[in-house]
């Protein structure tokens, strides 16, 4: 499994727009503690306004990695980025990258990387090898998002969640599988970069034996409803032998976003066939609630909906941007 | 394209289990007029039956290539077999595998090589990039072969169910989706060597848009009920849109192969569930038999099993071994 060098410096170009500075803004709002400052180009408007720290300053306070936390219009990097990166690795931090364009494919970068001892990482192209799931049932307590469709909060769900469990005094860690996910915790493992055969063994990886009460919080991929993706989402949930399963669902999604002829099922069903999937490697999951992306809905729109579908589930439902997941953290923390 | 050279000399590794040679095994019976013989270390206690031969008497008698026929799980190439294809390189044969490690990354392979101007053929690690899955409804028909574990017969089915098609008049293609259907049929997407979010799109790819009465006949892989490879199986059911299913099932199997915490359901519920997953991206799809690897049971045993098994589940039962499986293409031919 992949493990960065935090603390952080996060690059933001020159970004004029924060919509192209997702990753660096999604860092700051959930590993602050992680995040040292921010560099960018001169050019640059956006601010996360944290320190500005240029490479070098960054690292004398101890900064292991600069994050590239904006992404450029077509994927590619610009030469004038290069320059910052180039201080960077001089400065002897790793560079980290979610960017279709590879660090790796820049001479320059190469080279000062090999001279420094650091690394170029390239988070969309780990191809690092696991071993075949072994199906062995793991000591510790897991909980995996799942979903509807794919982008609707299952990663956001999964760290409200651990946040939630840790104020409640339970050990707990979130588990991703995903880029920015991956930034975020440090480590983890990009689930679908993987090659097919190894899914639920790297899942099996990313979650192994832990304490009798420990958490493991998994940030779950795609959709088993989803006609694409749905082989990432099952190699996962099997591999993950969740305890306990949340469903992420946004309401205005009445179909697999761009895929108009594919209906997103009745919840209920929904939950019921996570759970029959789930249940191979896991006899005794349950789902302990629903994660809702309510932002389409006023508050007496939410409070109306929220009703309806924790009477119909007989299962908690809440919105993490909107009074957080306490009530899914009792529901699993419950005896 | 890739032009494998015949004729084969089999290669059996160390092997125990029969079922670790299923290459081996599948090119004997669907190209024996292109197997001269097999080959293997001391230890193997695994036989084809068919003359065994050293590769350099095989390259005395015109061997182009030696296959790796057995598959190690996880798919690393030990050390000791390394001996043995350095040996048929030295007399000059191709070495041709489908295991994820690459033969390229044995130095002493890749020297043998280069020396003697022969080719390492890594099978599984030939493919193209492929589109995310559409999920567009294609035209033409097709029958996906699946099973309640590997290793059972899913190849053999579908190559049995193409030659019995064709025997009735309908055009059909076998569709390979594995290392030794690509080796029979020349073409094909090794489905267990993808990145894992283009499972479904390959599988999309393999068996495109056709005429009305068409079948694809395509190569099922793993199990949805196997811990580690449910994923793959899902990936390509979806990409697959099959308006049939035929499940292939050994009754001696009462667990997952290696992992005998995992039984294996009662078959009316497997059908169900392959299904219920099926119908995302085919409505209509339907089961129309079984293809049981009956070789554990005597005759009148199994006619017994037989005529249970079709009482029970109302579908015909077959094995392409014994008796062949034209009451299936009779079935995906009804009108």
């Amino acid at each position: 499994m992949l493990v960065l060098r935090k603390p952080y410096l996060l690059y933001l170009g020159d970004a004029q727009l924060k919509s192209d500075c997702k990753t660096a803004f999604g860092l700051r709002d959930w590993c602050r503690e992680d995040v040292l400052g921010e560099w960018s180009h001169p050019a640059a408007s956006v601010t996360l306004e944290v320190p500005r720290l240029a490479p070098a300053a960054a690292a004398a306070q101890g900064a292991g990695s600069i994050i590239v936390g904006v992404a450029p219009t077509g994927g590619v990097l610009p030469a004038r980025w290069q320059d910052d990166l180039e201080a960077a690795l001089e400065a002897g931090l790793d560079v980290v990258s979610g960017l279709h364009t590879r660090l790796t494919s820049f001479p320059r970068l190469v080279r000062a990387a090999e001279r420094r001892g650091v690394r170029l990482v390239d988070v969309r192209h780990l191809n690092p090898s696991f071993p075949v799931a072994s199906g062995r049932k793991r000591t510790g307590l897991r909980v995996l998002t799942v979903g509807t469709d794919c982008a609707l909060g299952k990663k956001y769900t999964a760290l409200a969640l651990t946040r939630a469990l840790a104020a409640r005094g339970a050990p707990a860690t979130f588990r991703a599988t995903g880029q920015t996910g991956l930034m975020i915790a440090g480590s983890g493992i990009a689930m679908d970069a993987l090659v097919a055969d190894f899914l639920a063994g790297a899942a099996e990886a990313l979650s192994p034996d832990n304490a009798p009460d420990h958490w493991d919080v998994i940030e779950g991929q795609g959709s088993i409803f989803h006609p694409a993706y749905a082989g990432v989402t099952v190699g996962l949930l099997h591999g993950s032998q969740p305890d306990a399963i949340v469903l992420c669902h946004d309401p205005a999604r009445l179909t697999i976003e761009e895929y108009p002829n594919y209906p997103i099922p009745p919840l209920g069903e929904v939950i019921a066939d996570y759970l029959r999937l789930g249940r191979l490697t896991n006899r005794a999951i349950r789902c302990v609630g629903l994660s809702i992306n309510s932002s389409a809905l006023a508050d007496a729109a939410w409070a109306e909906y929220r009703t309806g579908l924790e009477r119909e589930l007989g299962l908690p439902a809440c919105d993490p941007m909107r009074g957080g997941v306490g009530a899914l953290a009792d529901r699993l923390l419950a005896p």
